[in-house]
């Protein structure tokens, strides 16, 4: 486990067709947050969602515009200190019905999305990369 | 970006049958909360699900009683001062199915919902509406 | 309503094959954490949402591995003072599609699942059995 301080909570408005990955990164590069937990609403283009099997990631495209009816995850680094951000989804179409999975590259903002950050003060949040599944697990005491 | 420090953290109960939208509202004015993030888990008698599309809102009436099986957003003001909830949500029926969107009015509390609210202090987060879109975004510097 | 000040935010990695809901329970313990907010993403072997209908939990198994698309809750203490996990989840399969309900036993991780918990100080979150509803709703003042 890593316990830190709660420090800000910091609110972004991500524009139409931003990529929403990275989108999320700039912000928290930006506000210098390299620790923390996040959501997100708003709409998307289009949705990458990635299922984890077997060392990789498949991954379904759905066509928009599709809500972002849920999305969460975390802010942390990598091995080389940059940021890295692990989140995953939950859009709907305009049927309600959901899709989910791992928030992929490629899943552009649509008319607006909202970001909410909130910082982990005082510790080091790493990922490491493991050989055995491909993925880069938190590293925790 | 409009950064903040956290404040309280406030827990809720919502009786069955209130609004879920005017119960969050009612929660976050009678706590003076006029910036925040929320989630929301508990069951809907029935759920309205926004999907938005060349400025207006679509929706969609699911029957329940249905899971909140995710709720979140945030708290913010108009240009009035009176506050704001924007949330999204994903609700599931008894086989499982989920159906997701924006949370609208008439989505009533079932059995009970479970509120948290994260506030935020020392910030001005404002909705401006926006002629293009009819949205109210996020006003941001 | 029960108001507190936002302590520690905490980051635990669960491995492979843990009860999810066991595994968020001995977390919070281990960190003496006895009233906050969670989220977790992940992936999960299998899914068991339950979905709450006149006074009992019917449940439905959802065959993995599936991603944790979104799930949330909170941190209370029963009548003993023992610790309480309540959580809804959203699954997702390897098309996309989502399934939701309230998480129950028997929703052992796949290949990770990352938790955060935001512990509230200062306060005494606690559940009630309810002889109505057979559930045990958060005492609020």
């Amino acid at each position: 486990m890593v316990e830190g301080n709660v420090g800000r909570i910091c609110f972004y408005r991500l524009p139409e067709n931003e990529d929403l990955t990275e989108g999320i990164k700039k912000r928290a590069e930006k506000s210098n947050i390299k620790a923390g937990m996040l959501i997100v609403i708003g709409s998307l283009k289009e949705a990458v969602l990635g299922h984890y099997k077997d060392g990789r990631y498949k991954s379904v495209h759905i066509d928009g515009p599709v809500e972002i009816a849920s999305c969460m995850g975390n802010v942390a680094i990598d091995e080389n200190g940059e940021v890295i951000i692990h989140a995953h989804v939950v859009v709907s179409n305009e049927e309600g019905e959901a899709f989910g999975g791992h928030l992929m590259k490629d899943s552009h903002v649509g008319v607006m999305a909202e970001l909410v950050i909130i910082e982990a003060k005082g510790i080091i949040l790493q990922r490491i990369f493991d050989e055995k599944t491909k993925l880069r697990p938190l590293k925790l005491s």
